[in-house]
């Protein structure tokens, strides 16, 4: 789908969308545009990471922007993340992606109401909100971030956390990385020559974006030792039982064997009281084992 | 309620105080300055995260303080600071919040004896007395550390702390990202242009509170470790005493069992001295284990 | 094998450019450019480190360049990097270099189309082309680490990865120690003096590829640590197991041991009933711990 | 105790210092230079933390110097700690601690010899004096480290090392802490208006002070770290011995449990060489697992 | 022994070096250079720490450089560095130290070819000698730790590594260390008013050598921690067959523990096919546990 957000005669520069774009299409505008082969091949591309390019007689940009309606178990970049390419000149912009964005549509608003004196603006418009596309979700993680931190450290009893901590994981370090890979486009966008408050403003917002990812990840990966720890604190707890049961046996065990030995002369065998004093003895290095153990603090 | 706390005739601005604000007081004055429907319905979300905003006319605040009054097991946003929104201009300040805040009082006082020349002013001192209410927790916190650090690592005897360590490394999680999410706020009140002594006061402020909660939650993180480790250790204790056992039972057990066989043709069974001397090797064996493991040092 | 890139009477400047070179031709060449000997002799070491030097009339640089063809358990300097070494004067540009190295005639061609004004022009270039070695390698660094993620933390049954974590992370260590050897290197060419936008460009890939890295690093690292994590964690079901078998069987163990046992006076022995009324109360027995151990959760 | 260190009329302004002062005698000083109560109040807590407060017509400081006397368990900021309080405006500087601190002298000699323009200058050398006391302690606290990590890494039988570590760790935590509190105090010393080539001195100690202490603690805390793990090798050495207990006795155990048995028709309990035969198949069982044990690397 | 390496009328200041000077000498010079006895004192004690010192008159440097000759257990400021003592004015340099130091009659050679206009000058150059003695090690120390990685990560059978780990980490500590403390010395040699392109450059190689020692210390850490964890990992290993014997052993055990009861009705002890009969269930029991290992992948 094609569409003319801005002409040339009304705000000084044009403005082309292309959404789910036909490579007819795309071929066409590259034509007319003078676009670089390569540049097409990497718009077509659905998995390609962000990018700054400076070809000559324009920029190429590529950005990756945060799409919501992902499952649980979404870790893919193409999964996660949706692209959007830029063509970006003095003259015109062309914003090229596949799934229907919402802002393209505000922004096209915007220009109805408001002035923009150079296409630069308009680009400086554009990455601000496909940054703010990363910002709702930080919320959203770090929520569930607390709710496994609550699982692993206040239920004892433990529920097969591990996937949930690793998808969630996986989703926080590839928006790092992704911001980590967009670094080129801020910085070409807010240069010493031609930035202005509009563009430190975007780039405030990245800076601060970075800042809570790197948080984030710094939570989830104690989250992940923590979870791991609580794990192995549990091998303690068995290895009481095991040591408790092992403790009060083996000399009851030992005893019984003593009596089980056949030789010919052993006077307890004869003795009437032989059997109630051997049971009456293990019951007292029962309880002596018992009351070591309360001692301990075992029990 | 709905207090006037400086009026323009006297002090060249106003400032209107609304504390347990109705709905119908909001809309009022939402009316009256022409405030942003958006900006009022986040005035009345109770959770709402701190944020910066610039619209047309004028700047709108929330800031979240530290609400002194909280229980141990206090985690969420909610339970642990109050919000503070503020809408600001050149002609007016209005502060909006639900608990009684001791500090408005006290900045209404000081107006009375020195007069401020401008709204941004009013809005420093506001910002700092709000941020001030971090500054008391910290130490509070800082104890806290230091009591379950003594517990974690002195006391031999371990009471359950997991359930304590979590909710104060929570606490100090909160209050880190609340500075974080407050950035924006105190960044665009201390600005290059219209930034003054005591702008960057209250940004000085800032980086000293980030800091200190940064080096808490450092140490929070490191007594966990710390804790899991010493828990960890006893397993070591455990499997000592496990292994003491096991060591000292199994030979004598083998040794009972050998004279427990049904052969025919035993010669030790028939000795007349076959049971004492079994006794006497089993003794010898036990004397032997208690050297070695003394040895090693394990007993 | 020796080319002559470019001339003095056309460019301004010369260069020439030996792959595999043979220690006669490099000699000729010491001779004529007058060379110093340490350079030299550094040129022909296979394994040097990166460095920059400034003798007297040029400057002295080497290299290394990320190689692409290696297999999995390459782990050294040589294995992973060529080395590209360059001497660099006003006058003259000389690159030395074993591996045939495609950028090479690709920057000769740009030659013969673009302008160079000097040699600090021509080593900028060649210098980000040494750097984009670096970028591509990145990329599928990271895809290796997703993939030994996933193994770590979904696959529930171990593969031996100690191994190949252990070549990727050597292997992101050592670009990393690259890099940071390289810091002269770039530092000297972007000065305050001397530098200019393209050598700001150099700088801000090489700052770019630090960055990477470094998240490369720190990803495998804690990967390593889940990986001995997860192991850690079957300990526990092992000691489960283990537990479970001894908690089972030591009561019945003791029961048929007292049994076993030949004191002449033992009525239960005399009993008829005395062999099924031993064996239901093993059951009762083994049903009992069987209940107790579900309440426990460790059925 | 009262003493009066400098004379207006001699320096050009005025230094009072009290050292153990009574109630009586600071109330007359508050007095006569008009300080206020709050800050009078803080004098006397003897825990007060660091802190700089500008109070209209003075400055009010209380700075932590590093006592020396202390215990190797002191660990609170009183124990470890003297606080000395200073009053200072143009014209009077007046300083209060409970201890005599020689170095108060050591400055009034200096104040005869040396003539100073301004109590700042005289500030600037009091708090220099006052961070100097930190210097020493990092090189004994280092060598204590270096102590504690010899015998953690070097020294197989471990003596009780953890409480050692403890009140190590605290000292170094305790000392940062006071530093990252005092950071005020150094800022508004070494302001860009006011600062020189003196203040400037100051500042460089405080942030060699602080890269030192943060260092000695990464240090502990690594320390800590490898006392647990080598603390958790042990577990490793407990476990082969009990491993190779059980696995050496289990299958002889079993063995004569089998020719235990009371069935009327075995008829290896008959033959006259049952019990050697037997004895012989024990024999080489135990060298059997010998062997394999041999192997494994675990004997 | 006492060299003249610089004459005032040749060179403009005067440069002494006394490599094991006598107290007689170092007296003598005291006094005509009039050296204040503090830093004479300093000069003696052979394990000074790094330090700078403007005395009035006079610099007091003390730096400590890498002392090659060392042995694998070197791990004390004394083993790993040599003392070298610097006192600098504008008219002359002393410098006294222990060793022979090879560099210092490189520098002297140097004089004799190039002009120095300062003694400044020379002092830099000094400087950068010493600090280059460190260069060297940091790629022998990679080395190590290298091969230390290679023994923790591939060879399953475990030499004992702790000690050789240990000694390494303590000479990256030290140097660290020492770089640190030198930090003082560098800051006033390059300070903002004298700098120049030389102390920058001796700047520069402070700060990588800084970088340099980090990463090598990050790494020894890390693999401190992978010695451990995989030394842990081991306890898997050893708990895997130590669960095998039991699951395997105890119902076995049980079973001929049934059939060694004495009771008198017993029908399975009657009966002829008794005891095959048995042995078959064990069999039957062995073989069920063995397929229940391999289904869980323990076998």
């Amino acid at each position: 789908m094609f569409k003319q957000l801005a002409k040339k005669e009304e705000h000084g520069f044009e403005w082309l969308d292309l959404s789910q774009p036909e490579n007819e299409e795309l071929k066409q505008i590259a034509e007319k545009y003078n676009l670089h082969e390569a540049s097409v091949h990497d718009c077509l591309q659905p998995d390609h990471l962000p990018k700054y390019e400076a070809v000559n007689g324009y920029c190429f940009i590529i950005f990756r922007i945060y799409a919501d309606q992902q499952s649980m178990e979404a870790d893919t970049v193409q999964e996660l993340t949706d692209k959007i390419a830029i063509f970006f000149s003095d003259k015109y912009i062309i914003t090229i992606h596949r799934q229907e964005q919402g802002f393209v549509n505000s922004i096209a608003d915007l220009l109805q109401t408001q002035k923009l004196k150079s296409t630069r603006q308009l680009l400086n418009i554009l990455i601000k909100y496909c940054l703010q596309t990363y910002d709702a979700p930080s919320a959203k993680l770090a929520k569930d971030i607390d709710y496994y931190e609550e699982c692993v450290f206040l239920r004892s009893r433990k529920v097969p956390l591990l996937k949930g901590l690793y998808y969630l994981r996986r989703k926080i370090d590839l928006v790092r990385r992704m911001l980590i890979l967009s670094y080129d486009i801020i910085d070409n966008l807010d240069t010493e020559d031609e930035g202005n408050v509009n563009t430190r403003d975007t780039r405030d917002l990245y800076i601060k974006l970075q800042n809570v990812y790197d948080s984030l990840y710094d939570n989830i990966n104690q989250l992940l030792n923590a979870y791991f720890s609580t794990s192995s604190q549990r091998t303690n707890e068995i290895m009481r039982v095991l040591t408790i049961f092992s403790v009060f046996f083996m000399p009851l065990t030992f005893i019984v064997g003593i009596y089980g030995m056949n030789f010919k002369y052993m006077p307890e065998l004869d003795w009437h009281l032989g059997y109630p004093a051997v049971m009456l003895l293990m019951v007292i290095i029962t309880i002596a084992v018992f009351i070591w153990f309360k001692r301990k603090g075992w029990l």
